[in-house]
């Protein structure tokens, strides 16, 4: 199994992400981010979800409180007001433990081979990480990371909430030389959280299964949400879970209406059936245009995930959930 | 028939659009703005492309020689030295009149109800008139323009040439209240230069078929051109031929990546479908998201032209090239 | 004398301008710009003074009613409500032309050898002037120009009111060519509503006196105002009447805190002195450190104000005031 | 005598920064920042100074490599290849320690009383620190920074080295709520490495003497070279030896021509006085005119150095080197 860190802010899909890691992948321990929700909450969630499932054996380190910049702005419209409402749970009986989640991340990059990152929040632990210790860029296997989005956001027009909430880390990171693999809001839109999928959840008589159908009763009690971070997770355990386009992606800092945005080369994946907007099967590529085009492309730097196999990722979903207990 | 002024900066595809609009609107006059090519040369090959089709009665005014602020870049890898390369064509006999474009499109549109623009190049002109006599934006029955993308741009990875050529005088064009219709790049890449369709042209046994066809040698020689503008003035035509999502659009004129980039509100028309990245049906609406909401969007301001009934634009083309004998 | 076009938005401080220009200069016209009020009460304050001041003979052309992009915010808290407030006016008998201020000022120009222009409101129909006939930029003697400031603002920390209602116009002009002297607010500032001008002004014993003294009056109640307008003016009368240093001054466009500020390149004048900020005799060049060193400056373009010999300012007017018969 | 961090990248004026707080305050130990030179180098310099003076008590703790975005860029042709060329020296004995500067601050800060921050290099390690603990900022009695300027840049026309070098790491500082003390370029100016000076040093007759003027042998040899570091620190030393304005400054991030400016609010000590540019003793205050003005400031947030008593300055100088036996 994969020798993960997940650096998240639960956050119901985080939840998600943390029951799928825990039971999937070798999950050296949960970093936690001030994101969705204010840092003591997120914190105290992550260890909620482990205990629920039993995992108290994985460490939970808090790290930064808010972004590189500015103010942390949390989701509570969309996770409430502790940032995992919903379920009704009892305060976790474990502490976190007192080394910082960024120097968890260093010592452990440094120190043991071919780890994995998965970040499901803003990025600023994983930034901060790398202007403490810029070689854990070459010394990790690769950085999974919900965030962004091929041509759309969610909480801006042009960008999406992790990536928004600290364009400056997420610049960092993208420029840092990691091998990067994107979950973007074009992908999680194809994992909604759909009512017979929850009641699968609910009837598989373990408690793990009614706890997760509990979180999507008010992750989706609005009608269109989707369970974004644990498909960061899915594609670490399940390489063929989704279909990707190796592109060139860029963070932009400055832009009026565009701060945050992904800005993503998908000038050749476009096609020229009426029908489709984006090709992945294109067999253009980037380095067609002659040097000096104005066409021409960056080299792709970011696996961004376009196509989820949805039924797959909920038979992944249910299977780790009748799994636990 | 509708009364139309189009303001252009041939170009091939431009010739096309000057084509289709001679013969199938009531045509008020082609002004010229420097882009594709400089200034003197895209008004000779306007009066070139009246000329070789018969209409020297469609009266041809200079405009803008570039772009509100910075260099004018022209587009010689792509249309050639002269901006129109490729048929064998004599100097035209007519001389462009002596009124400034600006000032040929302040008073047709104040003294003339109904009128419709049309734009195939930068936008420098359109704003220059907006500047002048600010009125005419509710005096146009509509603008459609060809530039920009509802999710990638051609000339950058997010910016289309026309818009990235003066993003300042498109920002004016969008804030201006008119009624925008947007043929982006996005849609006019459905619109290529087939082999079959050029060959349909030169067999008509028309002159204008086969200079069409002759225009299209050269510009499709490297083998993935598209016939942009034309579209525009087909959707006047026949506003069946494309299929539009109306939504929010607004020009980013500060981001280091994004500067030029039209940015589209496509939020609302994701769809859960795996192999659908936009979904003209959604029934999503940019303001089901409460007031507050950082989901929710801004009322949208632009026809976004999103389908393009291929086979019935070819059909068009080639029954107005036919038409002139 | 030399031949000049005043373009101005009055404005207290611009009356005074005109007044100096019509008897010191050869005004071939005042043309008009929406600024510190709206285009209809500038033109007609600026056919107020004209006819104050018998000179009816000089014709007014309205320009551009707001700026290149973006809304006109006008300065009522310190011109009051008609633009010109204080004195007591019957409105004009005249009419301002019908021709518009761009086409004045480029026929003009175009057709007449040695015109010196001379803004003293928002740059729009000077930048206007230059999109439609670039070549003015060589035509013209020299620009003269209320604005900006070599290293403070006004109307935001760091811009000028007069710059920031169009930085876009701004960044045109500086980036014309042209021959540019900047009358900046750290030149204006020397130049007070003192009380003790002012009854000099009201006692001269003519009607221009009066109402000179009378604009004061309202201007300068606030207890801190500059006549910043006429200082451009002066300056094209009396070379001498002011002090410069040659420097690079550029127009930011994009900052979030600098959009509309001079950018000015003082690093040249600064001096060892603790006493003094900014040396004018300094011999330090901006091109003394070598091609490619990050302290090197670019080549001056601006010829930028910076010390007012305010004794010979006020004679100036006083003069001016008293041969109004 | 004050308690003391130094953060500095070592580096001429760094040296005798660290000279006169090793003697002057109470100096708890020294950070590194890759500025001036490489982290390697500046730390290797940092040692080097404090044997030379035979302060090897006082720890040096190495820290971040480069800024918290983008490239470093080194000052080579200030400092020479080693950061701090000049004078021959051979390898310090001391090894850095091994605790990384940024929880040397935050350890030291949250466990003692009254700590003064200095930093002399880019605020790379300040800002981290703010994030890894963002109390830092409540419980320091002051952070004096050399960096910025109050009217005017270095490296670029309106950016300092320090502060253009790592824009993003001044915002988070400046934007703490920590009481910052301001040495800018502008008063740094004051600072010349006078010939009589150097001299002065060269004959006192001590090794740190000798040493010190060496230093100014080399980083003078261009002949308009400036002690900027031992400002901030000599501030922190004699409150008297800079007069300061109380002045609000903020960072620029996105300006074009700006990025890494610190803006800072002038307007209101601009005086009428034609022959000073700012005047110290004005009694404008930023809140004159009334709310909701746009002539009003935001509040002060700087002290900003304005003028240095530079004999007072050459004298602290000059005894310190004096006192090194």
């Amino acid at each position: 199994m994969k020798k993960v860190i997940l650096d998240c802010d639960p956050g119901h899909d985080d939840a998600f992400a943390i029951m799928l890691a825990a039971q999937n992948l070798d999950l050296l321990g949960v970093t936690t981010i001030g994101g969705n929700g204010y840092l003591e909450n997120v914190t105290r969630n992550a260890l909620v979800v482990l205990e629920k499932i039993g995992r108290t054996d994985i460490p939970v380190y808090p790290g930064h409180s808010g972004p590189t910049l500015g103010e942390l702005i949390i989701c509570e419209n969309v996770h409430g007001v502790s940032g995992l409402d919903g379920p009704v749970v009892s305060e976790p009986k474990r502490k976190p433990e007192t080394k910082h989640a960024v120097d968890f991340i260093v010592e452990t990059v440094m120190n043991t081979d071919h780890v994995t990152l998965c970040a499901t929040g803003p990025l600023t632990n994983i930034a901060a990480a790398l202007n403490r210790e810029p070689r854990i860029a070459q010394r990790v296997d690769a950085l999974y990371l919900m965030g962004g989005g091929a041509y759309a956001g969610n909480w801006r027009v042009a960008a999406e909430y992790n990536i928004y909430e600290d364009p400056e880390a997420a610049y960092k990171v993208f420029h840092s030389g990691m091998e990067i693999y994107m979950v973007g809001v074009n992908l999680t839109r194809q994992c909604p959280v759909r009512k017979d999928f929850v009641e699968q959840m609910r009837c598989l008589g373990t408690e793990a299964g009614v706890f997760a159908a509990e979180l999507c009763d008010f992750f989706g009690r609005g009608g269109d949400a989707h369970l974004h971070d644990p498909c960061a997770i899915a594609w670490i355990i399940d390489p063929d879970i989704i279909k990707e386009a190796y592109l060139h992606v860029d963070i932009e800092l400055t832009g009026t209406l565009t701060r945050g945005m992904t800005v993503t080369d998908l000038r050749f994946l476009q096609t020229n059936d009426p029908e489709k907007d984006i090709d992945l099967n294109s067999t253009k590529r980037w380095d067609d245009p002659p040097v000096g085009s104005p066409f021409r492309g960056e080299a792709p730097n970011t696996h961004v995930g376009m196509r989820l196999d949805y039924p797959k990722f909920c038979e992944l979903v249910l299977n780790t959930l009748r799994n636990y207990n």
